[in-house]
């Protein structure tokens, strides 16, 4: 998507050297627009565990050019298959929960074992991380595509603008391009719908008002940030006409975790009578659960994340402030699930089902246990 | 309440020069305790309108002592009457959305209008503004003794501790002491029940990070700070056994007007059935609205509430960071209103009932219309 007026991925190889791949320092946004070189798999490691890139499908594949540059960095040829399993251990211990890197890595792997020189297992390499990233690409553009046109339908009823409300950040930099929620937004915007996007904060770490605001920006999408505890008001009011969040792990049941908060305004958008949809990659879904608030752990984060705010002080230099009373006690849940019955739909790469069993074993037989 | 100890209301006369009030400064809390005196009208207006003293019932008391303080500054003792008539629309204009405000200087103009000379009148106003503040705190003990009741009911059946979950700050800064939402949960504690509460941070402003949490822990109430996404996953997993909150504007049929975000906790409350109260004196209650999403205005307030956010610097001092990025445009609506069915009950000064009208005009018959 656009930064500037240019058009840019979350990541890619250098345009002039291909032994070195660029990210986007996601950490540096929105204060900031800085591209990192990874030159290692330590690189990719730092990558990922620092959070420079994030979003389950951007650090899959920064996983997999992981493994890339490990390669590159092989100085024993004639072991590079115990060299590259033991390195891949350490890639997927960058951030172990996240399901998908360990996933990309096996998939980047399986080609490379079958080398029978190292040269040949670098060329395999290279050429897989690309595939994956445009896999990547492509279940992103699809679940865009289906999106558009719930957005479209409601546009040709209405008659004038969409408004579209949305949490966190489910945007491009959570993916290669396009990103999940944001996909069918980006895809109306270019065809001409007009649309209006209510960005949440997204406390505590505010991704919402950092990435997906600076992302739409970037891409001259009409959008408004609003704290957490508005979306409320401006359903009761009318001013929302959809709701379309990400997910992080989503049942078979049609269960669907994501950012915490996204249960209020599912519940808000219920109340109210407004389509609240769910965009998401088939790989977030977890076919062995069947019910979410049950069966999911939901991670307790570091207390400082709510007790300090970083941002620019009035001289420009990026800082932090701590922002609760001394020896307060802080409780930090990174995630809710929001029941089935509240979601209108799921929007996955293979188009648009109903979040209950049925439907989802329907669309995906060939993932169902 | 306690603070460091020692007994404090918000408002007091100086205890060795009864020409002076005293005012806990909010505008520094949490990060510093200070004590601001007031030696003149002018002195109260500013207290009020740059939010020095906050709350309805606080607004009100400090506008009664402005008045005590013009009267000591009157040098004209042959027109002392229209003196002070003039300075009431001054301090009236302080807040002028604050209605409470403008009520509590008609009544301590009433009996100084009556007086016959100016060092009457100066005595007159000094004993009704205490009188006034005396009210305050009588109206919040009786809320808070009828709350407590229903404290210790969930108590006697749970056993163990009672966790409330609270937004904003209806606390005792918000009043003179005691609070109106709080004041159920001071009484609780004093009376040895254990209670936990669950502290909404209240974005933009964050009064609950920034005044209730500090209120709890000056008074040794266990409390947790949460970001306000958070309620809703702790009320599906049994994690909250009541709701309270206060409440800025209250219809005749129960709908309750109160700070952005009310809404959303108590859906998630009647999502998984908790009690959700909200704690009122009957001042709050506007006989002539029937219908709350449709009546009552909701203020917006600057972009920069949203836009900016204070705390203390790693160094100590305290300062702002901007936290959105530059360009972005935001929406800042301040309460949003709370529809009766989702209210289990009304704590007021006469006693609890129901969110319908035949309820509150059969406990209020005096002030219905």
């Amino acid at each position: 998507m656009n930064i500037k007026g240019r058009n840019y991925h979350t990541i890619w190889v250098h345009p002039e050297n291909d032994k070195i791949i660029q990210v986007i320092d996601q950490t540096a946004l929105p204060f900031d627009f800085k591209i990192k070189n990874l030159t290692s798999e330590k690189d990719a490691y730092i990558a990922i565990s620092d959070m420079i890139v994030r979003g389950a499908p951007l650090i899959g594949v920064t996983g997999a050019y992981g493994i890339y540059l490990a390669l590159l960095n092989c100085r024993d040829e004639n072991n590079f298959r115990e060299y590259i399993t033991e390195r891949a251990g350490y890639l997927k211990s960058a951030r172990p929960t996240a399901v998908n890197l360990a996933i990309l890595i096996d998939e980047i792997l399986d080609p490379v074992m079958q080398c029978n020189t190292l040269t040949d297992a670098v060329k395999v390499a290279f050429h897989k991380a690309a595939e994956l990233k445009e896999r990547e690409i492509e279940w992103s553009e699809k679940i865009g595509n289906f999106g558009c046109n719930i957005i479209e339908e409601i546009y040709n009823n209405k008659g004038e603008t969409v408004n579209i409300l949305t949490h966190c950040n489910a945007g491009w930099l959570a993916c290669i391009d396009w990103g999940t929620a944001t996909a069918p937004i980006y895809k109306a915007a270019r065809k001409g719908i007009p649309v209006h996007v209510w960005v949440d904060e997204t406390r505590p770490r505010n991704q919402g008002a950092r990435l997906t605001a600076w992302e739409l920006k970037e891409e001259d999408i009409p959008h408004t940030i609003i704290s957490d505890n508005t979306g409320g008001h401006l359903m009761q009011h009318g001013m929302v006409d959809m709701c379309i969040v990400g997910s992080d792990r989503t049942t078979v049941t049609g269960d669907v975790a994501n950012k915490i908060g996204t249960y209020l305004k599912a519940l808000a958008a219920h109340d109210n009578g407004i389509p609240f949809y769910v965009a998401l990659p088939s790989s977030t879904i977890d076919f062995s659960l069947t019910d979410g608030i049950g069966q999911i752990p939901i991670e307790q984060r570091a207390p400082e994340e709510v007790m300090w705010m970083e941002g620019k002080l009035k001289s420009g230099k990026t800082d932090q402030v701590k922002i609760v009373p001394d020896g307060c006690k802080i409780a930090n849940y990174g995630f809710d699930v929001t029941p089935s019955r509240l979601v209108t739909a799921l929007i996955t790469e293979r188009g648009i089902c109903s979040a209950n069993r049925k439907n989802i074993e329907q669309l995906f037989p060939d993932l169902s246990l």
